[in-house]
């Protein structure tokens, strides 16, 4: 009996030549030899290649249907695993039976038949997209990243925390929230003064989507020690640019008695784990990557596993761009934030690798970021990163109450006193940061387009699939 | 030098009595004694119990800071680790120094400074919840069971798959839909015939929060074989029940080439493997919840361990109901779907264990349904637990596009073009199913509510934190 495989098995050594196997998969491509021999790619997602059924014309469905098929098809091979005598590849199957499961019914119209399209193209036929070489090696890559930071967490003793998506709070993301109701908009409920009546509304009030977990993560932080979201959030922000979607998985760790250089230290514990990892599981699909999108991407990856990253105070950043004699289109002064243009300046030719700015100015941070000794700056971080920028943003969170307070105005007092809370009751120093997962990801496969690092990206103008 | 330790570590023997040692945490219990030592049960996240520090009076800070502390301080305890003098726990610190990192402010205030509070009050405080004995463990047993999730896919050659969060389709979910907008209320964009112009909303179009990935997990299975998703799901019911969340979390697999029974084979083997992970890996937790919430959940665990589920097709269910002899509220007849008191009758009175009940009538199932040869039924399953009832319910998919279409109208075939076209291309028989998480851990740890399997539950009427 032949035993069933996934091509990655079989490609990889797993079963020794000899052996009846079957595997089950579509084609990638078909070539008819005027001997009446048919070689079959056939690809099951399982690994970046594809195996090679050598198909004889002496099977009883040569003519009708082996003959017929075209890429895209769906079969099941069975036949003797053999050392095979092409090139590239170790082993292929004398194909003894193949399955026709389904055929494509048009295929002058499938719309990946070709080898080569365009993204742009791509992003319109997302349904159809996995099925490339490049979206599927995004998708090995992009499951083994996301396996990896679960897995990283999970052997430090951090818990996954899933914070909720819908929230009553529109303290953090003024003017690019998405609203989430279930009135009726043709006829909305109105107050007495002709205000909308949210209180009509679902969740007996206003409600959005989350544009970040970390509030209510510092709650289970306060109790759990170490803790870590990984989850769906989102921007109504209207930028049509590579770097934005307006939905977009993000992973904010956050761990108890730390402070911001115990922050710093974990996020790049966290790159270095996760870019080992992909490298030794993704081997095939990485070396894509490097011949076909980005011939940078290895050594990038290489790089941060084998140095530390750059500390640099934000203060010095300013000293150094103001000193470096480039021509910046923005404005380089203490006290303003840094453009993507600084940033990649020092990451990319100050440098060289990967740096985290600390102590940024408070009045360009968040509310919660914890104050200095100076006054003037706040425990910040950003990670940048060669070639993308900002990779991850975070900060040591301000623990002490009445320090927190005199930067909260009263509406936000009042929305978060559960927040206040965890100052009230034993605070503790505490951090962390938020590393957006699709950044991640093109950094790691050298894609330019965030559009193409989620299955089906959402952005102004498109919901689609 | 003392080292740090999580709790866990030391009172699981990983470091040997007469180490110096640090940990650090918050107070769950304090004791006084007359003799002049105080005694703190040290909480840090890490594992159910405290570990016990022997503080005496003549530490520096003990009449100031230590007899001060209470219940939820947070501390660093320094000191030796010793065997323990007391029952119950096999080691101790003998406290040489203990630092009060963050007191109580307002002692009689402290919302959870009670041993006992009803879970309804505790749902007030869901930000301090996670402190309390059972919130602790459901927190752990809640990464434990999602993390046991991930590995068992990951092990298996499956690929985690973000499916979108906002969807433009409202096919699925008619009526319990959240909408997402970006419009303003108070001031609608209305075409001439005075109806809400969605064209101007953000995604040009109406969006919504999706009910399931499932159908476009479809599109990356019919390229990659094995996937699943794992994240949120949302229902607009106005539901109040112990039952219903407004947001909740989904595990949903799909498998290509593949039938009804391989689904339920692998809906078997998925939750015996995240069950022994638990019951492995929580032990403590499990303990907890057996002897204070249910005292059937360990039995209950082991039993999906070490039997196979029940199989059962709907018509043999229903003639099981039908000559039964119970007086049930809903009526029982071929062509109806299965009420909660039925499901729970065949799988707690009659079968005793899970069943996995399958091909139902076409007429109560969705159209993405595989029909079965005998036209009436489709290859649906839901697998049914004593205790809690349905916990997954899946299908295999229609995969042939004329039976498919023909169960479609007009408006869904236009929508779902990108759907019909996988059948279009190399259709393969497929399915998958979904599991409610939370419904899974409730049936785990024996708690009753969803509200409490969840960190922020968003229900009717709230979304608060």
């Amino acid at each position: 009996m032949a035993e069933l495989h996934p091509v990655r098995a079989l490609l990889k050594g797993a079963v020794a030549p000899g052996a009846q196997v079957t595997v089950r998969g579509w084609l990638r491509s078909k070539r008819d030899s005027k001997a009446g021999i048919s070689f079959l790619a056939v690809h099951d997602g399982s690994c970046f290649d594809p195996i090679q059924a050598v198909v004889p014309n002496t099977l009883a469905n040569y003519e009708d249907e082996v003959l017929a098929l075209g890429t895209g098809a769906a079969v099941i091979v069975t036949g003797e695993l053999v050392e095979s005598r092409g090139k590239g590849q170790t082993v292929e199957i004398q194909a003894g039976a193949v399955e026709v499961v389904g055929p494509v019914l048009d295929p002058e119209h499938y719309p990946v038949a070709k080898k080569r399209h365009s993204f742009e193209y791509l992003r319109t036929q997302a349904h159809l997209r996995p099925r490339t070489n490049t979206f599927g090696a995004i998708t090995r890559v992009r499951h083994t990243l996301a396996n990896a930071i679960h897995s990283f967490f999970h052997e430090r003793g951090f818990y996954w925390v899933n914070t909720p998506i819908i929230t009553g709070s529109d303290c953090e993301g003024a003017g690019e929230l998405f609203r989430v109701s279930t009135l009726d908009f043709a006829n909305l409920p109105r107050r007495a003064d002709g205000s909308v009546d949210f209180a009509e509304d679902f969740f007996a009030g206003e409600a959005f989507l989350t544009v970040s977990g970390q509030l209510e993560v510092e709650s289970f932080c306060l109790a759990m020690s170490k803790v870590y979201t990984f989850g769906p959030t989102f921007r109504a922000e209207n930028s049509n640019t590579s770097r934005h979607l307006a939905e977009f998985w993000m992973v904010e760790p956050e761990i108890a008695f730390a402070d911001l250089d115990d922050n710093a230290e974990l996020a790049e514990a966290l790159l270095r784990h996760v870019f080992r990892r992909v490298l030794e599981e993704c081997e095939d699909d990485m070396a894509f990557f490097q011949q076909r999108i980005d011939d940078t991407v290895l050594a990038r990856l290489q790089a941060v596993i084998d140095n530390r990253f750059e500390r640099m105070d934000y203060g010095e950043a300013i000293r150094i761009l103001e000193g470096c004699g480039e021509n910046f289109e923005f404005p380089v002064r203490w006290g303003l934030d840094l453009a993507s243009e600084h940033e990649r300046y020092l990451c990319e030719k100050h440098v060289g690798r990967p740096v985290v700015i600390a102590n940024y100015p408070k009045g360009i941070k968040a509310f919660y970021m914890r104050l200095n000794d100076d006054g003037e700056t706040v425990a910040a971080m950003d990670v940048l990163a060669p070639g993308i920028g900002e990779i991850i943003g975070g900060s040591q969170r301000e623990e002490r109450l009445e320090v927190l307070e005199a930067r909260m105005d009263a509406t936000l007092k009042e929305e978060l006193w559960w927040y206040r809370d965890l100052r009230r009751y034993g605070t503790v120093p505490h951090a962390g940061f938020g590393l957006g997962f699709e950044r991640l990801l093109n950094y790691v496969t050298g894609m330019e387009n965030v559009r193409d690092a989620i299955p089906f990206p959402r952005t102004p103008g498109n919901a689609h699939f």
